[in-house]
């Protein structure tokens, strides 16, 4: 497949993410209840992946209705996009793309169930075909920053596994060694999930940009030792005031890259800014299976019947951010400021 | 067995640790190469453990020298400890250990050869019971300091495991229990090799301590949103000036405890403290095997052939930590002072 995600005929092909790197196999849903529990189950993650998953199960859901009126249509799609919303609770994406496919399917030039069907599916693929372009604008801002020959810390996964394709943060890091700036990669494993070890290595492997796997708990060394030259990561929303929800230890890299000067940088595309909320402490932290932790593939890596509490996700505060990367540009703190006037560029602000 | 090792007629014998929690297997060895493996391959770890075990092995040298005279058995000895020396270059009390029980060997009241083994076998058999007495006081003074109610952080495992028996971070911690503090310990899991996960959840167990185990990404989560009272951890080796030396992943505590007005106590037994070393900046730190980091037991985590770097241990500055814990007292800033204070009370410093 060319992409994480896309529409066939039909049917909504992913590559299962949670087989990689040692198998490379693709995923195939005919209804939104699939692509749910795809989602929830992490064959597809990483918030632009999430928001292209979404719109897509909404085009399920209209295709397999058996609607005639117009009106039982947008019932239906209601209710699918109900579903889809239970999915996870942190990326806003997902929030983010059901609604902007509603609201077309409820615009009232359509006028036959038919019409509303082809609208719909017309607007998952536009967000998936824009995802890769508003990617590569971000990459490019982002390139920007970074130094030649400088070396870049990452964690999880933000490249093309992560989005329809190109990657955020890992898409800034492929602009940059696009343009030979001769860059390197330490690589975070992230812990519990591994998308780091598993994912992260993977892409970087097959795009040939040196990199080195470490244990998330040598971030610090490597920082503390000069070895870092800038931290990149993504998100999965960010707040008006610019706190960042985003995987299980971010906020960690954010405190030891300021205590050590070496500026901290996330990826954001726009879609990611939930203008809706005021700070980090609004945004719901999902609490995932304690097995995530216990378990590693075949392997019980801790007794029976340790208790266990697994946040998926932690809150950076702003403070702490150098730049938020979107595809309209960098913004600097103050980032609520900076959002406003980015959204005043170009179309319009998307959220 | 009572202890993580003990002499038993000739033999030394371990759990092997690295079995654990799945397998209690004890080990046996009848020669010094044979726990020189043991520390290297880490059968056996902790700093305190692996000073007993070198002692053992000095006494598994002197039983296994043909050496008809004191000088030839001395010299026999002096290569065993060479061996020895090079199993492990972090933590101190493997040189510790081996120059007590050498300096004990070349006493010069022992006459015979066999006065010499015996010598050396009572030596190290002291060492391994000084532990077990060093970590109760360790303990009974840490408890002090540890609030009822309250919740501790804790990395990697310092508790029977890493020592001969009792423990040192988790000393205090059992300490705590026993007095009816109700206490209840958060616990890294403490990646590459899961010790937090493996060894300290089944100790805790064990003794009856409410525990959470959360991956090493997650600590920043609670240290942030106040759900920690403490932090305590181990250490492999203590600089002159209180720069501290341990599992990788402990800077990083130290920095977000910091920040997040939390108390971070390191507990180091006297033996710990190497006084002939200026700072953290001349503490050596192990690179460990890169499969450590790739490899969970059986499953393989990462595409074959990605560069690793694996630091096993880190430098936490003097300057996050609140307290250091000896058998002796409790050590405040300025380390250095402290260390000499203590070092003047009882029978003197054992360094």
């Amino acid at each position: 497949m060319e992409r994480t995600i896309e529409w066939d005929n039909g049917v909504v092909r992913m590559i299962d993410q949670r087989k990689l790197p040692n198998e490379y196999e693709i995923a195939e849903f005919t209804d939104h209840e699939g692509v749910a529990r795809a989602i929830q189950e992490m064959y597809i993650r990483g918030a632009p992946a999430i928001g292209a998953a979404a719109g897509f199960g909404l085009a399920l859901a209209a295709q397999n209705s058996p609607a005639t009126t117009r009106e039982a249509l947008l019932n239906d799609l209601n209710q699918a996009a109900g579903v889809l919303r239970e999915a996870r609770p942190t990326a806003v994406n997902l929030f983010w793309a059901l609604d902007r496919v509603l609201k077309r399917a409820h615009d009232e030039s359509l006028l036959t169930p038919d019409d509303v069907r082809q609208a719909v599916l017309a607007e998952a693929q536009r967000i998936a075909d824009e995802d890769v372009q508003i990617n590569r604008r971000l990459g490019q801002h982002g390139a920007a920053l970074i130094p030649p020959g400088a070396t870049v810390l990452h964690h999880c996964n933000t490249g093309s596994l992560a989005t329809v394709d190109y990657g955020t943060a890992l898409g800034i890091i492929r602009a940059a060694h696009e343009q030979g700036k001769g860059i390197r990669v330490l690589v975070d494993e992230t812990r519990p999930r591994l998308q780091g070890a598993r994912l992260t290595t993977w892409e970087l492997k097959r795009l040939g940009i040196p990199q080195t796997l470490i244990a998330d708990n040598a971030a610090g060394y490597f920082l503390q030792s000069g070895q870092v030259d800038a931290v990149i990561v993504g998100a999965d929303r960010v707040a008006r005031n610019g706190d960042v929800a985003n995987k299980i230890g971010t906020y960690k890299l954010a405190v030891l890259a300021r205590e050590n000067n070496v500026p901290f940088y996330v990826a954001a595309p726009t879609s990611t800014i939930d203008m809706s909320v005021a700070s980090g402490a609004d945004i719901p932290i999902e609490e995932r299976d304690p097995e995530e932790v216990t378990w590693i593939g075949q392997e019980h890596i801790a007794p029976n019947g340790v208790p266990v509490a697994n946040p998926a996700f932690d809150i950076t505060p702003h403070r702490y951010i150098t730049a938020i990367i979107t595809e309209r540009g960098v913004v600097s703190q103050p980032f609520e400021e900076g959002f406003t006037k980015i959204s005043e560029t170009e179309q319009g602000y998307p959220g």
